[in-house]
């Protein structure tokens, strides 16, 4: 089928449903980041493979939304296909929201897959749709029904997370949660978030990319535990949960649970985090208490288990990006052909044969000059750039492993850079070493420390156009929230800094069709000292992996900020060099040396 | 009656009503800050004088929530009332609403004056009280049937705001009014914050202290508009209103009004703005939006006539100012007897026959040494300290023109001062410099600047226990919301700072039983420049007035920071001197010399 096709097909089934819109959201219905192909319909339906993008189709009409990473891509991938592209967050763009009410008739009628559509952004909506009146139906998957070919749901499979890892038991775990819970004020709790659930469980799957888990929703009371899932996941895991409490239903069983359920009391959810479906299913009984998800709280301060994993399991990494940093380096040099999207394969080869290795935590990044402006850019075999010996490379890499995940950048010299170039690495590494030497009293959130990143930029009239830090996952999801670093008030952004909670740090200058610069590391939160103004925290480095000093102006760095990275350099030799012969020792001494 | 009679009055209603605990806030039905007697319930009931608290009576306990500021008055005012003090803020102490819902049984009844709780606030109430299923009752003012001699509601009078002072007319800012309802969705939208409705509609009264306005509700729709006031008040100003096309109805009929409204569509309101009983008012034909009040956010926005004025009116007081502070060191050092009480008279005596003055914008505060590190000292005549020719004078002080309000604080050094003192001074000015400098991108907010100021103190394990700056009104509250800088998420501070708000800048050090320091000035937004990053924005200083150089150490400045004092100097001997006679111009030009 062509795209065009396939909008014929869906529109025919839309005057047959009584819609005069239809929402193609990219989601599953736990909100996962990165999709499996059985939930990739918007993708299939409009031919844009970006990882982020809302559709409407309307009887006469068809739009995408793509934010700025995108717009490029999305031009030419929607070529040809009748969909327009929405530059979302351009000056003067309507929201999809918007659209749909300045589009649609007074009480017209909205179709959406109510499972791929959080609680909070179908308000957002529907104070919106409220504006003209329209009707919305949440219970209708219309793809489904013209996608003949859909590849199958995923039949990955659960596996242990060995308390070795883990650091804590499944029952250690459900009493913090039901702590939480019962300051809360909620009878019960209601969880949809796979890495959340496979945390909380302390199991791993096979069912989605990138992230280790499986699909799942839980149901979790004061007395019982019930997890909803394909037991044919579970295996012999099965009764291992059972022996340790926990009930199994079928996965499907979810919805017809809760609109049965005849518990009087309060459920929390993370209108965030629960779909719009499960939010109808939920009973007149029920009182709905919404708050920040309470497990991925929970999950977001590592245990000192987990924390002495990742800090060795961050060291295996490094030692592969640096590795990999070193044959780039000289492969340009001796006039080897490489293009950026031979880097992906080369940085695994590097770590697959790591301890506890499972995958790539995301696809690489690798983007050679002014590709790395684009900020999310991925390199296409055949029509990428082939490196030169000169300039920068940005290359952005993580691993999944059991022990922890990681996410790393470097932007590496591969040959003369400009003054210009140097400038805007250096700022660039002043703004990540500012944050690095944050001291902030206990209560303050990632929204409050965005700036002490930024501001170097914005002192230059500079300014990158995402966040400052992400959470990350422990042998989970990359981006883990909360925490979040930026100056926009998302939720994770306002929740407090915790101790043993991990971030990214990573500022940045992207200049168009000249290069971007990135550098990014990911911190520890920890306490620093208690007095009668209350507790001070900082944030201590995990991973260590050279910066590039070739493009270090030092002028424009003041004393703290050398004395940091040259700490930070000789910590990064002492904890790599382990992983390295004499000759990649040679190498590392010189990539670390004082400046 | 003393308070425990007044006590055993309330529980005797109380039981009559089948109440198990009665709640007494400090509030009049329009969230106004600074309250006529009328309605000073919560005063009357405890015998507490604070300018906030919260009040719990159940039939065998009495509790009263202050914060911070209030403990050590809170604990003496109390003695012998049978109430104890709540400290809010301390480990370990619970919310008034947690602690009603642990003291009551499950069922159990709650009364409130709804006038006196917003929507907000008593939905936070409400989330704790139904985790023990407890009922509330909105409609009841108890303390209206206790307190005989209560005093007469206010009897103020409006009048006209020159369109000289306003610089817009009724009509144009009722246009941008609906232009914003427009875009929210509003057909209606219900108002009743005092200083937004003068604002709207271009009066002033005399109702309330230190904030001109009357008291008054209105409600505006795309075709007409409604003002709800005592037409006592209005006197020859009401044919006006009328001519302008504002309707006239009485005060008292602001909820009959509401309920019986036939009115078909979607009502907007502020939730933290409009009380509960108009909550409840509202008929089910009309959908309730909720957001950031519109009139505060466009108020906020200062028009050029406006900052013109402003500008004009700050020099003027600022002159004011700079004659005390002069005339203060000079009694001082010639052992005149001064103490603490003196000084709001004294303060109010050099502005009084200033143009276009009013009366103050709030008590000041003048607070000798350790009494400063009370963040909001009041001083009682009698029980406070004198000045002696040494150490630090904390004066916070402002004044209501037709031309603009102003809030101005000066730590004035009246004699010897060791170098720690200096040394809180210098941070306290570097905190200061460093918001005055900040370059930001359009679209941060003050929860993002706030480390900005706090920064410095932060790296040297200090902290001030409060905001670093707040909005100011324009012959209004002097406390103006939006904007707001603070590190806390509250609404006003995650508002995207706007050209032509106004804002103070007022970090300080308090070291209890020693001294305490604030420097604050007042500032305007301004855009700075717009590039291909998007605009850049900037503070511009609306106040002058002398920062005392005696207690600078140099040392602990940087080269910028030195540069943006001796400029901010310079401005102020060119902006005080046409004020002032010879000799205060040579005392000046020594106060404002260069360091």
């Amino acid at each position: 089928m062509t795209y065009v096709e396939k909008l014929g097909a869906l529109r025919e089934l839309m005057k047959k449903e009584g819609l005069d819109a239809y929402i193609v959201l990219t989601s599953d219905a736990h909100a996962t980041e990165y999709l499996p192909e059985y939930w990739q319909c918007r993708t299939w339906l409009s031919g844009f493979t970006g990882s982020a993008g809302a559709m409407v189709v309307t009887l006469d009409d068809a739009q995408l939304w793509a934010d700025g990473r995108y717009w490029i891509q999305g031009e030419m991938e929607l070529q040809g296909s009748t969909i327009q592209l929405q530059k979302m967050g351009m000056d003067g763009v309507p929201s999809l929201q918007e659209w749909v009410k300045d589009k649609l008739p007074e009480n017209g009628t909205v179709g959406i897959d109510g499972r791929t559509i959080s609680v909070e952004l179908f308000r957002t909506y529907q104070k919106e749709f409220k504006k003209k009146k329209l009707n919305v139906r949440l219970g209708i998957d219309l793809i489904d029904m013209i996608w003949k070919d859909r590849p199958p749901f995923p039949d990955g499979k659960a596996y242990e997370n060995d308390i070795k890892f883990a650091g804590k038991t499944r029952q250690e775990k459900l009493k913090s949660v039901r702590e939480k819970m019962k300051k809360e004020g909620a009878d019960c709790y209601l969880l949809a978030s796979l890495d959340d659930i496979a945390w909380l469980y302390n199991y791993r799957g096979t069912d989605t990319p990138n992230m280790p888990t499986i699909y799942a929703y839980t149901f979790i009371t004061h007395s019982d535990v019930c997890l909803f899932t394909d037991e044919k996941k579970l295996g012999e895991l099965k009764s291992v949960l059972i022996k340790d409490g926990i009930q199994i239903k079928d996965y499907q069983e979810i919805l017809t649970f809760l609109k049965s359920n005849s518990i009087k009391g309060n459920i929390f959810i993370d209108p965030n985090r629960i779909n719009a479906c499960l939010h109808e299913a939920i009973p007149e009984n029920l009182t709905v208490f919404e708050g920040q998800e309470i497990v991925a709280w929970l999950k977001s301060q590592k245990n000192n288990v987990e924390i002495e994993n990742l800090k060795r399991c961050h060291a295996r990494e490094c030692s592969a990006v640096a590795k990999f940093i070193k044959w780039v380096k000289e492969a340009v040099n001796n006039k080897e052909v490489i293009d950026e999207s031979d880097i992906h394969d080369k940085v695994d080869e590097f770590r697959k044969s790591l301890e506890n290795y499972i995958c790539a935590s995301f696809t690489s990044i690798a983007a050679y000059m002014a590709n790395a402006a684009l900020m999310h850019y991925h390199p296409e075999k055949g029509k990428c750039a082939k490196l030169e010996p000169k300039g920068f490379l940005l290359v952005d890499t993580g691993g999944q492993y059991h022990d922890g995940t990681t996410d790393l950048t470097r932007t590496i010299v591969l040959g003369d850079v400009s003054s210009e170039m140097k400038k805007d690495f250096t700022l660039t590494l002043k703004s990540h070493i500012r944050l690095f030497m944050a001291k902030f009293l206990y209560g303050t959130a990632g929204i409050n420390l965005d700036i002490l990143a930024r501001y170097p930029m914005w002192e230059n009239g500079m300014d990158y156009k995402c966040g400052t830090g992400h959470g990350v996952g422990y042998c989970l999801n990359v981006h883990e929230s909360p925490p979040s670093i930026r100056y926009n008030p998302l939720p994770a952004a306002l929740i407090k800094l915790e101790e043993g909670m991990t971030l990214t740090n990573e500022p940045g200058v992207y200049k168009e069709g000249k290069w971007g610069v990135r550098t990014e590391n990911t911190m520890l939160t920890v306490k620093d000292f208690t007095n009668s103004d209350g507790t001070f925290m900082k944030f201590e480095a995990i991973s260590y992996c050279p910066i590039d000093y070739r493009a270090i102006d030092k002028s424009l760095l003041s004393d703290c900020e050398i004395k940091w990275l040259n700490d930070y350099h000789a910590k990064t030799y002492e904890t790599l060099s382990p992983f390295m012969n004499d000759e990649e020792k040679a190498w590392l001494k010189e990539e670390t040396r004082e400046i």
